[in-house]
């Protein structure tokens, strides 16, 4: 059975909605994700990157992260299929782990938390594929890395690319066919 | 550069020291590491199983582990010459994470925090070496287990074995000059 290693922020977990709201709230802005396409806030907002940090270094930041449209269905009918791990930049905010952890078991619940990986440089993740925004990820990777679009990184090229969760599904179903 | 990845319990940390200290304690009893040897506590304690996982999942018990002897002038060494990773298998005890990142940085300092790994099934890690306690971690492993001597394991044969800090630093150093 093939192994897929899914990234969490922006892959499974809506971390900028949450991120822009807080940073509208308190600097009486109105920035959407439009706003973010090619770029992120801390790098749009230079001056405020300190505060912009603190958001995510609160404990509970990432507790209430909206689930990523599809994902849910998609994982779990892909978890049929293949051996499916979950791989999460934690070291980069260590205050997270609790928060990351439940919010996994809460929404994830047919995964097996024996498959969650807390890291930080990813190339330590052995997996046939890698589903991450962050093209960093790829580097060292030593499977093949499939890029999930998130406003950030629209402007990345070279990589193979999947828009929303649908996409996902359609890779790995024409996959899996093709490796039959 | 080659990468060695290194399990925390029992093998950097010293978890029986304290478990058996907290347990004769609280039942009157003087139990030493010699009467674990070829098996574990809650093994020889049936009925005291659950009070026997209670002490681990109390979050700060992870906080102050004594530091095993010679692994951090050793790894200090080898991280000159490898790729050091620590693979500890933190889901087994969720409410760890916290406790496990701060022993790391306080008592590895050299060591960057991008290459923890908080893990559960440890056949996720993509490295060269495993050095790990518990058999069951090499079992689809992809690289070379090395079973670091613990009480619970010395009946198992069949795997490469280091005793203690001492003969990790020979075997790699006598590796490095064998791959020159």
């Amino acid at each position: 059975m093939k192994r897929i290693a899914i990234d969490m922020d922006e892959v499974m977990a809506d971390f900028t909605t949450k991120h822009l709201t807080l940073y509208n709230r308190d600097f009486g802005e109105a920035l959407t994700k439009e706003d973010l396409l090619g770029t992120r806030l801390w790098t749009l907002r230079p001056d405020l990157a300190k505060k912009l940090f603190e958001y995510v270094y609160d404990p509970t930041f990432f507790q209430d992260l909206d689930v990523m449209e599809g994902s849910q269905e998609v994982i779990k009918e892909l978890s049929e299929h293949y051996e499916i791990f979950i791989a999460t930049a934690a070291m980069e905010v260590p205050t997270s782990f609790a928060a990351k952890y439940k919010w996994l078991k809460e929404h994830f619940p047919f995964l097996s938390d024996m498959n969650f990986v807390f890291c930080g440089n990813k190339s330590i993740i052995n997996a046939d594929y890698l589903i991450d925004d962050n093209v960093k990820n790829f580097k060292d990777f030593s499977g093949q890395g499939i890029l999930f679009t998130s406003e950030h990184n629209i402007n990345e090229t070279g990589y193979v690319r999947v828009n929303n969760w649908h996409e996902v599904r359609d890779y790995f179903l024409d996959k899996r066919n093709g490796e039959k």
